[in-house]
């Protein structure tokens, strides 16, 4: 049980609400310009001028304090969007899409989401949690002290029950917080090709009731996309999964608007990802239901695509969270600072609304609110020493690491 | 006198050639897929398949050998265009323009180049020196092995001579090598707001004498743009400048197409630097004069307007490079990487043109051909060793560094 004083901080924090931050509220921030914190046993006991913290310490004597020179602190990053276990990279097939090879011609070079799929299949599991783990560390390095991992490499029952395994040894044998999703329906693997409806009765009759037997995944994900699953087969599987208590999450219109938003909103999805290509009746039926919207900046970017149209969520009153999308195929992004400074830049999100998107919102997004997303009492003491005085620097400096260290349960750890 | 040998790598690198490439050629590298090389003190000796390196080895024994483990290894990067000489950052400038504020906004609230001017004129050495350093000490993290840096936040003969004192100690005193830039035309300073006139003729008869006489700079560079100094006053300055023995950099049509990159043509500078506004003429006129077109997206991005077009300048026979343009207020981009991944991902080079653009190009942009940007016999032994199997790994692993090592004159210093 040790006591740690963090004092002469620019502190920027979100603050918990009933609801994730939306509209107006998203872009709100407390601001302690001389500000410390307390850190009692790994979490947050109290936040704000020296005299207000001083009460809360009572008679107890801090066994370290630590001056941070007026440096600008924010919350630990939460990324609530990533492929994050996976066996190989593929900048092969990066290059050739460079090139302007279609996608029929990378899959008929062995590319293709598919080809993860063979290497995590044939990775034993000690190889996929190594190959892994040096992800995640990597992403601290960046500052994400919470991540969500999601499965959908196995694509058949025994393999996504072993990358949730391999996904929980993450979460117990590194710094970060781990949030695991299966998502089992990430694709239509090879041996279901020709038989799309067989890979759905499989994925509702088979896979979810292991999954759930398993315990590990929190949330069951499904990609909405033509060629890979229709709102209506996406609609049996995750009301299969709500039986088996699973609480949803979508990839919605990243490429065409199948009304994929429109779905999360009516079946009352914790989020919906991507969206590139949401309506306005999208956006409305997801600010309806309160859904937070996923948006992966980095994704669009590596795409060569627009970015989804996050203002226009904003003034309706969808809730924005960021993330990373980390993955082997479409966005090999690590940093959190990097998909900040797209969002400020690109999607003209304010530095404010952009720390609560990837901080508290992120952390709404994964069921996290409580434990993770901000500065306050209560919760995980994770939290970021900037190299600058204000949030927006992840801007100024865009492109670098504007991070003097990261911070998790309290201890230094990059 | 060390001898070292590193083996198993696979080497990507532009071959210099009597021009700076251009067209086709700009996207030719040289690969070697199990290659390695020799460095004799400093330099490298020899490069290509192992039998070739061990005939020049002939009776020597290497003092070091060093395993790559197929890691991709390109030269180390050359920054033609920085301002990375100055005393303090300009983070809350950054915020107001996110805001919406006009440039006229942050110039009464004491923003602008003139807030750098004041802090600088208001620094001593010292001070200068280490502010500098530490971002230099950032750059080469983010493999910069050469970089010019450029005066101009002087604006008066002798702060101009006290900051170019400072880069020529930054060349010595840092590992990396150091091209310094005369540009007291960075901007008319406040004593001379209402007689613009007076201070071309100081430029004209008073500085560059003395900078010539100082003996440190070896370019002269001019911002030539509305409201900062006309084409006709930029060739009055240029004229004297060749006479003194400078070369000539321009930094030309940023905004608006003032004719900047045809007058570049005409004076037959070495370079012109942003180019976001120039004509067909302006890029016709630098293909036929061979003037090396230095593009800095870093910048276009920061200030959210659309990148120069470089696929164009390619195609007409421009010689292209890139840049960061490291500096307090438009751009405070530290990440060559960063550059790279917005130069594929944004302008549409392809990864070898943007590997030619950001080492051999951009050496001779600044005058340095013959010792830096590239992997071959007599040059500096400035190297980076890969997170990747190719170049493209920058823009597969945008917003990140995906560097294992920098290595300057044969030595490992990031």
């Amino acid at each position: 049980m040790t006591l740690k004083l963090f004092k002469h901080g620019r502190i920027y924090t979100p603050l918990t609400g009933r609801d994730p931050a939306a509209g107006g509220e998203q872009g709100k921030l407390a601001f302690y310009e001389d500000g410390c914190f307390l850190v009692d046993n790994g979490q947050f006991a109290a936040v704000g001028a020296m005299a207000d913290v001083e009460k809360c310490l009572e008679d107890r004597c801090p066994d370290q304090e630590f001056d941070l020179e007026g440096a600008a602190v924010i919350p630990g990053f939460v990324d609530p969007h990533t492929h994050a276990c996976f066996a190989a990279r593929r900048e092969t097939e990066f290059s050739m899409r460079l090139e302007g090879k279609s996608y029929l011609e990378i899959l008929k070079a062995g590319g293709g989401i598919l080809s993860s799929v063979r290497s995590v299949r044939s990775a034993s599991d000690q190889e996929l949690f190594d190959f892994s783990r040096a992800l995640l560390a990597s992403t601290l390095f960046y500052g994400t002290t919470t991540i969500e991992i999601k499965s959908g490499y196995g694509l058949d029952t025994e393999t996504e029950l072993r990358m949730l395994r391999v996904i929980d040894r993450l979460g117990r044998e590194t710094p970060q917080t781990v949030v695991p999703t299966f998502m089992g329906a990430h694709a239509v693997p090879e041996e279901f090709k020709d038989n799309p409806e067989g890979y759905v009765s499989l994925l509702r009759e088979d896979m979810l009731p292991a999954i759930a037997e398993q315990g590990i995944a929190r949330f069951c994900d499904i990609f909405c996309e033509e060629g890979v699953f229709s709102v209506e087969q996406s609609r049996r599987v995750l009301q299969r999964a709500r039986e088996w208590g699973f609480r949803l999450k979508v990839h919605a219109d990243e490429v065409h608007d199948l009304g994929g938003a429109a779905m999360a909103g009516e079946m009352r999805a914790v989020s919906a990802e991507h969206l590139l290509a949401a309506s306005d009746a999208g956006i409305a039926a997801m600010a309806k239901e309160g859904v937070v919207a996923v948006l992966l900046p980095a994704t669009a970017y590596s795409l060569r695509k627009p970015f989804a149209r996050a203002r226009t969520m904003i003034e309706k009153g969808v809730p924005v969270a960021l993330a990373t999308d980390l993955n082997p195929g479409s966005c090999f992004c690590e940093s959190m600072p990097f998909v900040f400074s797209l969002a400020v830049m690109g999607m003209e999100l304010t530095p404010e609304e952009a720390l609560t998107a990837s901080t508290l919102n992120a952390a709404w997004a994964i069921g996290m609110s409580r434990e993770a997303g901000s500065i306050e009492p209560g919760k995980m003491a994770d939290f970021l020493v900037l190299d600058g005085e204000t949030p927006a620097v992840f801007a100024y400096a865009s492109g670098a690491r504007p991070i003097r260290s990261v911070w998790k349960l309290g201890e230094c750890v990059a």
